[in-house]
């Protein structure tokens, strides 16, 4: 089995060794099981130390789960979420809100995946109205599924919008260390600080090999959620190797180290591709997402050697994203191969 | 953080070894997401050779999503599955089948744990009626919750009994490789030979980290099943994490070597603590659980040193469960701690 | 189109007169709709007199929706609702429960459709356990599917049962006017005095056309109704017309006098088919439902002329009921056909 | 009680005399219950006289359960249903769709609540991506929430577009009367010939107390239907209420008559009150409902007297709807309280 060359996703890396290396030691023989070990609940508790001490976790083992999950514990099924029209959530969860969620997405026209106070306001009405489902929860993805980041000011305003209303904020952080390294901010600095009420948290993408949790920063919400989780058929028997997943990510800055790489690598890559002529990065890089126009001939023989996505057919626009394990070495491989294709197919 | 000394579930055990080493070597570096790596689909390859080759495999990580999913891909909402009062089902999955699954549940007194066709048979009133669910599956628990064991041939009339009656037969496998182990027989003798139509099969409780399957052997069912498992908040995005568990754990008969290894201590401790006044075994033990009486103040002092459960506090039954992981030597002392813990209270 | 003999159910007799009329009087021309017309508003004020000033009343089109609702708006999906074996949201609901309400049945062995504390206290195991369903609801049916009732005694005795373990209780009184005819006693003694939570109100087996209500005493509970309701596809447009039958059916005792035709009826015929040889009444007739032993011929032979169902094919049991349509005349005329049709087949 | 001047919604109106008395005949003692009886049967066949002998029709209660059940019943949980950002189904069932149907949304931007292939199709990719609802359904509202036709072409170019596709086609038919009247054409011209699938067939609307349908056109779907509007608490026990009703609405043209009451009165009312300075109706009439410009001094005024919503708070537009019970006095003295409102403001 020979490795991907792959710009594809975060999602194709493997587990940071680090990590691995907790995995085994998580291996210790007989211990309790379903989340009743010492080792999940001294996770929690450094969980604590990054949310604050009134957070609640739960280990999932998908985003998809964390973002239903949290979702449904927080609403009922006459609640709607309102998202940006290109959230995960609407779009890349093969309907899991709805049926398994018991939710009515509502989505918003959106340029970049983000949300604004002004944006929402014309979705809010019918308020009380029977016919209508009643608005319960903003839902913003930090970054957007379009690499782009909320400032902090920006999720503030919106989380004040909220609250006004008595809405809910939910962030979709599936990658959310990648946006604190690119912020240069602590996860409480983009969350508990912000009254943020609930989070999906991801560290899959960044360097585990399966590990994520949903989040609960208000007091006042997601009582039952041990329940909704067993019932979620999510609650795994041998929670231990979840939490040391994630008790090793949060270790030692290894989730910041990891988030700066994959950033890193991002820019690198814009601005070496970007200089190449018959290339054009659409926008800034704000994390380790960028999007690219650049020859479709040239695409085609780019991809016998890597994998990436073809994210709009009609303007030529590919999607490369890093991660965590993307090299300088890696990059400028890559680059290296876009510069010759593109002179390939003038 | 240690041990514990545990006879309550095979969930208490880690991972064995070369389950651990598999998982360590399939972290490569990039590979495709969400199963399309080629380390999924080799393993796919290998559970067909145990299962045949109209198999169809689906990894999901507990065994309440390999039940649930594989129920609800298989039925209507206005379906009902009929299954023994002690399924795991039933009781221990804080009603998934009902709300994840869309499933009426019918429960039949049992013994033991076990279906028969003339248990079930006074539950198959009503077909066609349109005020009553209409009956599409027999789930059975080979082992069952209470560690006994259908004959090949009990199975073989149970799938008889339903497929005259266009019923399907679902097997809740969690523990089947014991199972197996105990009859001498293959997982092919014991479902694909016997048109067993769907199979829960499990790894974890015998020796993975996380690694469960829905195993679809009739071709007519099943065809949504990756929608369904992607809605479902079950598809991994690294699976090779767990294909790799699964198929290290198929290789080189070493799901049978651990569930031997079950199996054989389970008959050890039913022996020894057998032959201790006070402490009567019931029933026979066919696999890796057994049930004993024992005076509840034994049962008190053992607590402290040992995990398990109380299985009926009126009748001072307790479960006593081993799993690959114990030794001859943790039998050994726990027998003779429990000689002491009955003494002690005489 | 000839009308049916019918002692298959009260649901074959057709509305009563002055129910009728009270519909025709509705059709004034143009009111508001939803619900929100005066005739609707008023309705709720009559129903609170009945059940007292807290009571929240809301129209719903069938029973099925009165208890699924009911139900659903008072339980999270991982609670569960204990009820009779023999419950029609067991039975006859085609798994809407579980389906449309999320709920978790705890079906619970029982004679004839009664529920004691002793019957229910073993199945409430596992309180604060993440792997099963959490009680929440106890449901009994007043009368039963088996025609028997309640005494008050023993309705106030499962409120305090449930009340002192955090549990409600829940009354399908889809036949309640027949219970409290028989009991001699009001809506408001059976259910608001002994602090029964929410009631399942049935007014078309007793006269309506299509009526019934759910009913919240318990003024914690059921808050969000009005938007469940219309989600479940049960706010009807037109609302008055089914209003304006309640209004009616409860107006001058009306409810009351077609009750006691109900069970005068039952008991006529229990009193007179009892008298024939070879016809044997099984327990005592509560009701308006009676359950005969009667030679498997004659009841061939009373089929060709009569519409009435075969309880039990094994023990030669057929069900017989009577509503407040049924006539001394109707009763006279079937016995004698009864007793002609023994005959018959001696 | 005073009847209500209304141009708020058809559904003010109250039921046609003809229906009214058809409801009070078919009172004619006990028939057999839940759809059973002659009256319903019978009823079915007249369906078919309009929809083809193909057809299979299913009495509901609301329109919003003929919606999500019609859609319920053709759709697994990961499909979607695709129809414009107005429609009902989008907007005024409070989530039914997601909650009790399961069914994810795709709603598409459109002007006039109307669809086109071209609006569609950028709706469509992701056909066999297991990260992405799978499409399945197209669904049209006729005329649209904004009063719009489609033309029969239009359907047409609609339906062929979505069987090339391997789509269904779904007409929320609520107000199809007025479509139809407006079109001069009959039901089956604009559904069975030209390949629609199913349909919510309305009756409440348009003269009926309470009577809906969902309709199966396509032979090939809707199988279990009868299970699911059971347990869809949707199955009325003396269903001949329903069925009679809608067996007059459909006898001696009575549907027709009535809409065009309906749609001419609109016209009346769209001529004369636009001809009054200071009003102006946007766009034109195609059925019952008319949206004008007025001023906001002058809504108020005429709020006083009269029932009938303000459409855009900003744009001052109100929606003004007629029935087959708007007579044209009621037109004349609506257009002539109109007059003097605007002078009054001016």
């Amino acid at each position: 089995m020979k490795e991907l060359k792959s710009f594809a996703s975060d999602n194709n890396s493997g587990a940071h060794p680090a990590i691995m290396e907790a995995v085994v030691k998580a291996n210790i023989g007989h211990l309790k099981s379903y989340g009743e070990d010492e080792m999940s609940i001294d996770t929690d508790e450094v969980f604590k130390e990054f949310f604050g001490s009134q957070a609640r976790i739960h280990y999932v083992t998908t985003g998809t789960a964390a973002n239903v999950l949290g979702l449904r514990a927080v609403t009922h099924t006459y609640n709607s979420v309102l998202c940006a029209e290109q959230a995960h959530i609407n779009n890349d969860e093969c309907g899991a809100p709805e049926a398994f969620g018991g939710i009515k997405l509502v989505p918003i026209p959106s340029q970049d995946g983000k949300l604004t106070p002004g944006a929402i306001a014309p979705y809010l009405g019918h308020v009380g109205f029977v016919h209508a489902s009643q608005p319960k929860v903003i839902s913003i993805t930090q970054p957007t599924e379009l690499g782009k980041l909320y400032t902090l000011k920006e999720i503030e305003d919106i989380v004040e919008f909220a609250h006004d209303r008595d809405l809910l904020v939910h962030l979709d952080g599936a990658r959310m260390a990648n946006a604190c390294a690119a912020l240069n901010c602590s996860f409480f600095d983009m969350t508990t600080a912000l009254d943020v009420d609930l989070v999906s948290f991801g560290g899959t993408k960044n360097g585990c090999l399966m590990g994520e949790a949903v989040i609960f920063l208000n007091p006042d919400i997601g009582q039952g959620f041990p329940y909704l989780r067993k019932q979620a058929m999510q609650l795994v028997s041998k929670m231990r190797f979840v939490s040391a997943q994630l008790e090793r990510y949060l270790r030692d800055d290894l989730w910041l180290i990891n988030a700066r790489q994959a950033n890193s690598m991002a820019t690198r890559l814009a601005e070496k591709a970007g200089a190449i002529e018959g290339v054009t990065i659409k926008g800034d890089v704000d994390c380790n997402a960028l999007f690219a126009h650049i020859p479709p001939e040239a695409t085609e023989i780019l991809l016998e050697k890597y994998y990436f996505y073809i994210w709009d057919e009609h303007d030529h626009t590919v999607r490369w994203m890093t991660s965590w394990a993307t090299t300088e070495d890696m990059v400028d491989e890559f680059v290296n191969d876009i510069r010759k294709a593109v002179e390939a197919v003038k």
